[in-house]
């Protein structure tokens, strides 16, 4: 059985949609951020990078959101391009992007006093230009019309760029620039994904209100805390 | 015929090295950072990121280090662990790990300047920290001998870990604190990585010399510059 270490509304909430979508059976360990849980020696050696998710599974853990979604996917045969599909790279290239851009970049948006020692508010203007370009990219992406996001059936990049908005939505902090309408085709993504069956145990388990990741509202969650 | 954009001593070094470790032929186009070509319309057109290394294949554009990293091995069904082996999860998150963790940081070091409206120094302090970080625990896994990092036949991890400690070495600015003996895993990963024939191909292409990585020279290379 895969067990997620978990925290409400945290990264690892891409990892539980996917396990959801793909209809694989997991279990769950919430990671008590109020604690500084994801710091302590028990979880290092979970995770030595400390971050939240990572999946335990048969073949050891696996941790970094990218690396499970990946594995995840490439096992069930589902959600992606196989090895040998002419689709591979392009999706590889923008898994990536969503990976060492999007998602890092939140972070450092998020946790801003953690990444300078300067003004905060200097960093996240900084930040936030990335992230602007990030969501402008994907949005032209989407006007491409690849069958890989945005297409008939998710995929796991069309779950690691919607959720995200979620949390733009939510978290930014300072002046939130942020506007969904801006971007309409991640507004419309973000309308398909939250509309799937799969969105409705994560509704439940994380307390993410009716239109999560369209019009959200902050978690209200049965155990733990948002952080 | 596959096509590297690239230039001296970025991280298009990587591909290039795992390309001539595979024994793919491929051809090169260099990128004129001097002319801030990795910017220009024209290389937009091929890499939407603007960065440095992207390849042309005959599936279109791959783009992003690790993203390539994995089409090419798992392509050629060679250099990592394949989809359905044991040690997939586990060499996916340390890709991950060199990517959004090590080369990302790098990268905020090397350029910090663009990502800090405050003092650069206290900039790459910050970011020396997670480096140093990263190294460590680079350096406990080579400890864990596992087949797929640091074992008998080199990987896209090997590459990817042990190409960048020449950056460290030649390109952190301000205090160098960077000393390969600190980390003697790393160094002799470094050294192991140097000694393959697919090094001296990209020792004459992009002017590295003759220890590139455990006692790295500023490149000299034939075209283009090393910036």
């Amino acid at each position: 059985m895969l067990k997620l270490h978990y925290a409400p509304d945290n990264a690892s909430l891409i990892i539980r949609l996917v396990l959801e979508e793909l209809g694989t059976p997991y279990e769950t360990v919430l990671v008590d951020r109020a604690s500084n849980a994801q710091h302590s020696a028990a979880y290092l050696k979970v995770n030595p990078m400390g971050t939240i998710p990572a999946l335990e599974t048969p073949d050891g853990v696996v941790f970094e959101t990218a690396a499970i979604l990946m594995w995840l996917v490439d096992r069930a045969g589902q959600m992606a391009p196989a090895v040998d599909s002419p689709d591979r790279g392009a999706f590889l290239s923008w898994m990536m992007v969503a990976s060492n851009g999007m998602q890092t970049d939140l972070r450092q948006h998020f946790y801003a006093e953690r990444f300078t020692a300067g003004s905060v508010e200097d960093h996240r203007r900084i930040v936030s230009k990335r992230l602007q370009g990030h969501l402008d990219r994907y949005e032209a992406l989407l006007g491409a019309k690849r069958s890989w996001f945005g297409g008939e059936t998710p995929t796991a990049l069309d779950y690691y760029v919607a959720v995200p908005l979620r949390w733009f939505a939510l978290y930014l902090r300072g002046d939130n620039w942020f506007d969904l309408n801006t971007w309409p085709r991640l507004k419309a993504l973000a309308q398909r994904i939250e509309a799937r069956p799969a969105m409705q145990a994560a509704i439940i388990a994380e307390g993410l209100g009716q239109t999560p990741l369209s019009a959200p509202s902050p978690a209200n969650p049965p155990e733990g805390a948002a952080l």
